[in-house]
Order: structure tokens, then C-alpha cells, then sequence
């Protein structure tokens, strides 16, 4: 049923997006590949806080398609040769693979400005302060104080002598994963002037969750299911939550964390059981 | 007179952007590295045009850092390897030289976030309706149908077997230069919820003069003066205005439309001649 759910929101998010890409170009056709195929989890958390507060979804599909573009993007960067150089991405090769790195470089640039123009579209959210808000938010959970600081990090991780320990780690991922799920999951709230506050807390135990539960599948998972290459962290030396933590401990601290988040929910009661089934489904999911 | 009106609109902004970067991280180093000695022609274009309405400056400076970090982002990536590979630019070296790809490609992307930053924070537009217009005006200009279109339609150009035509290079540049200058141009009056019509074609001809100019000096410049590289469009047989008008031809379309962009003018009177002294400017600077 969440998965249904899940899928419902991401074809409605896509169709958003696709009639906002013009033009048959290698550009819009590689930005079309790069949106393609995700489970669009951070567009689902738009989707559902925005319901749980009495916002239309044809309204809050906008923000919900903003955050899946700036997702996207930093997708396409983090792949390229000069990053994490991956050539799988979603069981797909990579922008850079299948055109090329100007190709990709460019592509993460416009889904970064589509990701803006999607927040602040006029179709979108209605008031226009919460609007203006949740752009604000938006560049700056996206920027050099929230993701993109946590891609350096993990970037300089790769260099540095000594492995990161579970306090850098974790301050690593609060950038990299926690700030797009923070604003993502308190959308609901900032378009309807209410207070983000008890989601911001289900969003940071959520994200570091889904973090976690990220390493427990890098070293679990076979690349068929994961759709992207596996092992890598462990192949590189790189210190990640199972690394530091053990197998075991890192899905049992997954598992209290989504506790946690679910206990933020509680002013919310039964209107908030599609975000608890989500917490759970973010630790069970193999891909 | 117009070069210290220029040097301290420019000093004003540089303020403002190095206020909103923080922490002592090589990312954050490359970023000021990044932003620092450029002309801050788009922001100086959000001053004035912000002045002619009656916009204090202390609002102004916002969104003006906020084309200048976009612009600077742009640069970023223009450089890298995979693009137009150029090591030097202001006169210093590129990011990826100076730093590596990696920070390079993460330097664009946390400018363009801070560039909506900018133009989104509440110290800046004071009115909110017109600072979400604003953003949203900056994300479609700087997107996939406005500066990245201009790029991804350079880079094509590179390895096209036809040199491209006049209107191919014109469409280019109106996304790779006039998207920019029409939004900054354009801001004032926004900011006012004026309308931008009569600056809008003054930019389009702006833009478009300075382009043609930027192709002057790339064929009769030298790099010490220039602080980038020169003459590489011609070297590698690509079209410029230049080569496809010849240089006298070119330099007599750049001054006719100069002429008309002062005309788009006449509804402001005396009170825009900063405005057309800038015109002026744009086409007989060296560098």
C-alpha cells in the first residue's frame, strides 16, 4: 500500500517535471534520463506532509517535483569521473556514460535552476511567502552549509589519512542526505505557515536512518537489485556506519532511529501512520 | 567617473557575498576565490537599474551578489577540463587549477545555490511578491532555456562539422550572455513591480553588443591584458562574430547597438545616463 502510494506520487512528479523540460535536445533528453526511474522518496515526503496539512496535491506537486530535480542533480555530479565515478545509476548508465562529462556538468546545472523554478513556480505553492520561504530553505539546505558542504566532506574523506570516525561521519551525512530530507519533510508545514518543528525531528532521525540503512545495502546488497555499484566504501578503505559500527549495531541504531522519528509524529496521531509506514519501509528497502 | 561607480558597487556586493560564505574549508576558500575581481557588471546593472526606482541600496546589494554568484558559477564550470578547459581567468588561476575538479564542480554548484540565496533573503527584496518573482525569473534565465541552453549550444558547436551562422551565434549568445544581463537589467524595475519592458530591450541589445565585443577582444587582445586566455575561438575554427561579420563590421554592429539600447532609455531621461554610459563602456573596454 506505501509502495503504492510511493508510485502513484512518483508518476505524478514525473509528469510535472516532463512537461517543464522543453525542447529535443541532448540536453533535455539526458536531463529526462537523469529524473528517471527513482523512488522519488523526497518528493513522496513533500507530497504526504503537504496532505497531512490540508494542502491540494496539484499544488504541492511542485515543490515535491523541485526537490526531486535538485536530488537529480547532485545525482549527475556526484557520478561524474572526477567525483565518485560511477557508471550505474538506477540500473542506467550514467549523463556522463551515455552523452558525456560536459553533457553531465551541464545537466546537474539546469536541474539545480529547475529544481528553483519548480519551488517558486506560481502554479505551485500558493502563498506566496511560504513560496519565497521554501526557496530560501531550499538553497540553503542544498548549498555549501548543507548537501553540497556533506559532498565535500565525503570527497576530502577520500583523500585523508585517517578514516572519518562516527561523530565526522555522521556530521558528513546530516549535509550530504539529512538537509534535502529535512526540507523535503517539513515542506507540508512551511507552506501551510504551521510549525516544521516536530517534522524537522522525524526528518533527522529519517535521514540519518536511511543513511545508515544505505551502507548496511552498499555491503549487503548485490548491483542487479541495488542498480548502482555496490562495495565500493569498504573496496576504498572509506569508514562508513558498518564500518565504524558493525553490521549488526548499524541496522539496530537504524532501527531505533526510526522509533524516533516515529515518536516525533505523535501531535499528528493517526493522520501521520503513511509517514511512520515510511520510516519503516526506509530500513527494510534493499535498493 | 562610471569605473568608480562600478569599483564600488562592486566592493559593496563582494561584502555582501563574503558574509554569506562561511567556514574556513577549502570549499569555502574556492568559492571566495571564485567570486573575487570580477567587473560585476550584472550586479553593478541590478544597482542602477535598482536606483532608477527608487530601490535603497542596502536592498539592492542582494540580489546583485545573487548574479554575481551565478555568473561566478557559470565561469566555474565553463573552465573545467571537460568544458573549455582554461587555466587562467581574472588573471588568476582556474579553481580546478588552483584546487581539482572535484572542489571545481562543487564551487558552481554551491554558488548557484547561494546565488538563490541571495536573491530569496528577506534583508534584500523587500517585497516578497517581488523577490519570488525575482527567483523565479533567475531560475528560468539561468536554466535549460536560458544560460545553460547557451552553453550546452557552444559546446555542441565545437564538434559540429558547419561552422554555426550569424542567427545560430546570435540564439547562443542570448542564452550564454543576454539571459543574464536581461534579468539583472530587468531587476530594478521588478524590484518596483514596475514595468521591465523598456530595460528588457535595453539588456537584449546590451547583452548582445558586449558579446560582440568579448569576440573583439579575443581576437585583438592580448592575455596579460585580458587575464584569460585569447584567441582560442579562432585557433580551433570555431564561428564569432568576429569571423563570421569581420572586425570592422563586427565593431560597427556593436556601437549601432549600443545606440539602441541608450534609446530604450528615452522614457527614463537624464536619470538613466548611468545606464547609457555603461553601454558606451561595455563596448570600449580591453579586458
Amino acid at each position: 500500500m506505501l509502495q503504492d502510494a510511493l508510485a502513484a506520487d512518483a508518476a505524478r512528479i514525473q509528469t510535472c517535471l516532463d512537461t517543464h523540460i522543453t525542447g529535443e535536445t541532448d540536453l533535455s533528453a539526458a536531463m529526462r534520463h537523469a529524473l528517471a526511474g527513482g523512488k522519488a522518496l523526497r518528493g513522496f515526503l513533500v507530497m504526504e506532509t503537504a496532505r497531512l496539512h490540508g494542502i491540494e496535491a496539484d499544488r504541492a506537486v511542485y515543490p515535491a517535483a523541485g526537490i526531486e530535480a535538485l536530488h537529480a542533480y547532485s545525482l549527475v555530479h556526484d557520478d561524474l569521473p572526477c567525483m565518485d565515478d560511477d557508471d550505474l545509476r538506477r540500473g542506467q548508465p550514467t549523463v556522463h556514460i551515455k552523452w558525456n562529462e560536459a553533457t553531465a556538468v551541464l545537466v546537474g546545472d539546469a536541474l539545480q535552476s529547475l529544481a528553483f523554478e519548480m519551488v517558486l513556480h506560481p502554479d505551485g505553492v500558493a502563498d506566496v511567502a511560504a513560496r519565497s520561504e521554501l526557496g530560501l530553505r531550499l538553497a540553503r539546505a542544498a548549498g555549501q552549509q548543507g548537501m553540497v558542504l556533506g559532498q565535500a566532506l565525503d570527497i576530502a574523506a577520500e583523500t585523508a589519512d585517517v578514516p572519518l570516525n562516527l561523530e565526522e561521519i555522521t556530521t558528513l551525512q546530516a549535509g550530504k542526505t539529512g538537509a534535502l530530507f529535512g526540507w523535503a519533510a517539513t515542506a507540508g508545514a512551511v507552506m501551510a505557515n504551521a510549525d516544521p518543528g516536530p517534522l524537522q525531528n522525524y526528518a533527522a532521525a529519517l535521514g540519518l536512518a536511511f543513511q545508515i540503512q544505505d551502507d548496511v545495502i552498499d555491503e549487503t546488497g548485490d548491483e542487479g537489485t541495488v542498480g548502482k555499484a555496490v562495495g565500493k566504501d569498504a573496496a576504498a578503505g572509506k569508514a562508513t556506519f558498518v564500518s565504524l559500527l558493525g553490521l549488526e549495531e548499524a541496522k539496530s541504531r537504524a532501527s531505533d532511529l526510526v522509533e524516533q522519528a516515529c515518536d516525533s509524529l505523535s501531535l499528528y496521531g493517526e493522520s501521520a501512520e503513511t509517514l511512520r509506514h515510511l520510516a519503516r519501509f526506509v530500513i527494510s528497502r534493499q535498493a
